[in-house]
């Protein structure tokens, strides 16, 4: 009988227990054991979701859990819950774990051997070492822990929300990326007024510049305060200023103004947690993520895996690695890193950049590169902005957006498309993320065969009437 | 001074007036003169609109008209609005036509001379020769002209509609694919209680039967009565019951019943308006729809193209020349016909066979091949359908939809897609029609970089659950 292989996983989220969970699907217990590490109270749940939950539209913090623990117990898994990986030793296999027991007392340590490691270790949000940001009412997004501590001060207990005289209450958010504005639109269904600061020239740094002028000008109408070119120096708290039992008042600080507060919320990004990957001397990228070859195996090992939010991906369209933290991609991984241990064979072949997020009723997407990111490796192109309608002009609920799309310069080879409307415009993307992952042209792309239908398209499609003007500006540009 | 070419057009719809408009844009007056001829009231018109309108859902028909005959003037057209092209002249370069005065009277008739000619002549609406058919109070919808007396049945005057003592009005729709479900659901929205009859086994033979039952079940739970399987074999009037004033009672009759009616709708599909250039010997495919090459152009000759509904387009994925009457495709015809007789150059490169359509709150999309083309084709396949919401499942608003594919036996390559479902399943197809289009497998699909965020998808678009799923089955079925 042969001996019974292990699969050893760090980090009991998407990626990690995608993994286990399809390599338990093609291989029993009696030919592969999982272990699985999970150091905080929940796995795989939708981080994504959390500013769903904390503006209301989600109510249930457990409908953000797609899978327990247990349900992972019950599909032979060893999910060894708040128990931390502290050190990989890849030399003899093995990692060693520590028991995290509530309430902070010290927990049992062990070592675990392994056939396969996965790291799936996630990554952490950007928190700048600024004076004032660790106090009280600064509040991170990136776990359900985190979630639940804002949730409790954005929704005070019955009885005490009048305490305050009726002041509006106020929130700053720093950072006006894609957490950024979820968390905006979140803190406004709270009925907080928001204002959002970052030091970039425009919210949305995922779009062009221009592209993002129009999500500022969207937030502004929302009632939003959007403070942009300004760099956060500090959080300060005034203590003798209380808004109600138990409440601060907070000021966010910039070089030139002063935000008052009552919640701070940092919706910075995040960056990959990989300080174990590190210190066992495993390739990082230039963001920090874990280098990985087309099995998501790490460069260079045989039996070493990762997947998730801690690695770099091959981005198809600037041909460099980049790290991208989004559960669908943590997925994937965790499917190819599954069924690569469980004796199958999987690869994944890259990203084309596509993202999609909105603001209330203002929906943002891009796919691809910006401007800047295509000169930065070379590629010469054109661009073009067309405006068009989500469905028939004549049809109710046709709303408009704005298309940018960029085509190589000569080849007319597709290379981005950002996308800002209202419904209907953020899922349109996809149109152009499978098109990039073909590398159509623009012109291929204006005769694509899409759903037409006056309730769900105008005859032309507004990422085809992109095309067509892109394919218009190639043939110009190349003086036919 | 070069002589000035002149282009003919027939036709005065979306594939005339695009050619038109396209070829005017790259040539003045002085090179190019255009002459266009409508045999009707209306150009440059959506038809597809027109269930909406009776509906209710566009309130002025004019809504409908995209450019009118003023503005096609104003741009150099010189369109012929009430004149019928009654005889092409090939081989003397001219075609003869008919004015058609207001109320009936012998319009003059004369030739014109071309250098390049377009046939743009569009579809006529299946109406069989069956006793009764052309009744008072039955009525087609291909034209404006037609959509105008409907509506006149289906908005009673003010005062006269409580004339019937409230008794529901009966409405009939002959015919259950796209034209059928759609003016059942408008005149659903008019309060009439509907009954649709086909004679095939389900409603949508655009789609696999198992998916046409989905549709049979949401339009029953609607209160529509669906009988299928049932030929109509006469519309019968009975003058003795009056329904108020200038009212009758009609009867659809079918073999094995008789379904009363106060109105009758055909909705029986289209075929392709070729009697001209059947006349003048050009070729027609098995369809009747006129056959050209990639630039448009009718096969075998050098001055004659031609577009929009009256062709018959190469199916990328059948390989076959099909009739798929849809405005998108007669815009991308005109556009490129227009650009070659301009001097420009384009292709049209053929369609992958996507629709999308919806009766109320039901939405119906395919692209590709169903079950029984491919095998009329000579293709082998797999075949899966996969169950997925069209958010995060956690998400207000997620609703569930089913996605059925069809992948090729050994290759994985997609064949085909269709999709019924709520909300957000209808536009979903052109992930599968852009993929369809580059010839992408079910594995290369299965790793699309889409667009992902809670409130717009879960983390496996449902597209690629059923493509994982189909991936999973190829490999299942060559046996590794």
């Amino acid at each position: 009988m042969a001996a019974v292989r292990r699969m050893v996983v760090v980090g009991g989220d998407a990626a990690g227990m995608t993994a286990a969970s399809q390599a338990r699907r093609l291989q029993g217990p009696d030919e592969l054991e999982i272990v699985a590490f999970e150091r905080g109270d929940f796995s795989s749940y939708s981080a994504c979701g959390i500013p769903y939950w904390l503006g209301g539209d989600v109510t249930e913090r457990d409908d953000l859990i797609a899978r327990t623990p247990e349900q992972h117990r019950e599909r032979g898994i060893d999910l060894r819950m708040r128990t931390e990986v502290t050190e990989l030793d890849l030399d003899r296999s093995r990692v060693r774990a520590r028991e995290l027991p509530p309430g902070g007392a010290r927990g049992r340590e062990y070592w675990t051997d392994f056939d396969d490691l996965v790291l799936a270790t996630g990554a952490r949000p950007m928190r700048p070492p600024l004076p004032g940001i660790d106090a009280e009412g600064v509040h991170g997004v990136q776990s359900l822990e985190d979630g639940q501590v804002l949730l409790e001060t954005l929704t005070p207990l019955q009885g005490t929300a009048s305490d305050d005289g009726g002041r509006p209450r106020k929130a700053v958010v720093v950072g006006a990326g894609y957490i950024g504005v979820e968390m905006a639109e979140a803190l406004v269904r709270r009925d907080f007024e928001v204002t959002v600061i970052d030091q970039a020239p425009q919210p949305m740094t995922t779009l062009d510049p221009d592209m993002g002028e129009l999500v500022r000008d969207a937030m502004c109408d929302m009632g939003m305060e959007v403070v942009t070119g300004a760099a956060v120096t500090a959080v300060e708290t005034d203590e003798r200023e209380t808004s109600g039992p138990g409440g601060r008042t907070l000021a966010v600080v910039t070089k030139e103004a002063s935000y008052p507060a009552d919640v701070v919320v940092l919706g910075l990004g995040v960056v990959p947690e990989t300080s174990l990957a590190r210190e066992a001397g495993l390739p990082l990228g230039e963001s920090g993520g874990v280098l990985t070859d087309l099995a998501m195996r790490v460069r260079g090992r045989e039996n070493i895996w990762a997947g998730g939010d801690c690695v770099e991906v091959l981005d198809l369209v600037s041909g460099r690695t980049r790290h991208i933290a989004l559960g669908t991609h943590a997925n994937k991984h965790g499917q190819v890193v599954g069924a690569n241990i469980g004796g199958g064979y999987a690869t994944f072949p890259g990203v084309v950049g596509t993202a999609v997020s909105k603001v209330c009723d203002l929906e943002i997407a891009r796919t691809g590169v910006l401007e800047a990111q295509a000169r930065d490796v070379g590629l010469q192109f054109v661009t073009v902005t067309a405006e068009a309608t989500s469905r028939a002009g004549y049809f109710p609920g046709s709303r408009p957006m704005r298309v940018k799309m960029l085509a190589e310069r000569g080849t007319g080879r597709l290379l981005g498309t950002q996308i800002v409307g209202r419904e209907g415009a953020g899922k349109r993307v996809d149109i152009a993320a499978v098109a990039l992952s073909a590398g159509m042209t623009v012109e291929q792309i204006m005769y694509l065969d899409l759903g037409y239908a006056p309730p769900f398209s105008p005859v032309w499609d507004p990422v085809l009437v992109a095309a067509r003007k892109a394919a218009a500006a190639v043939k110009a540009e190349s003086g036919g």
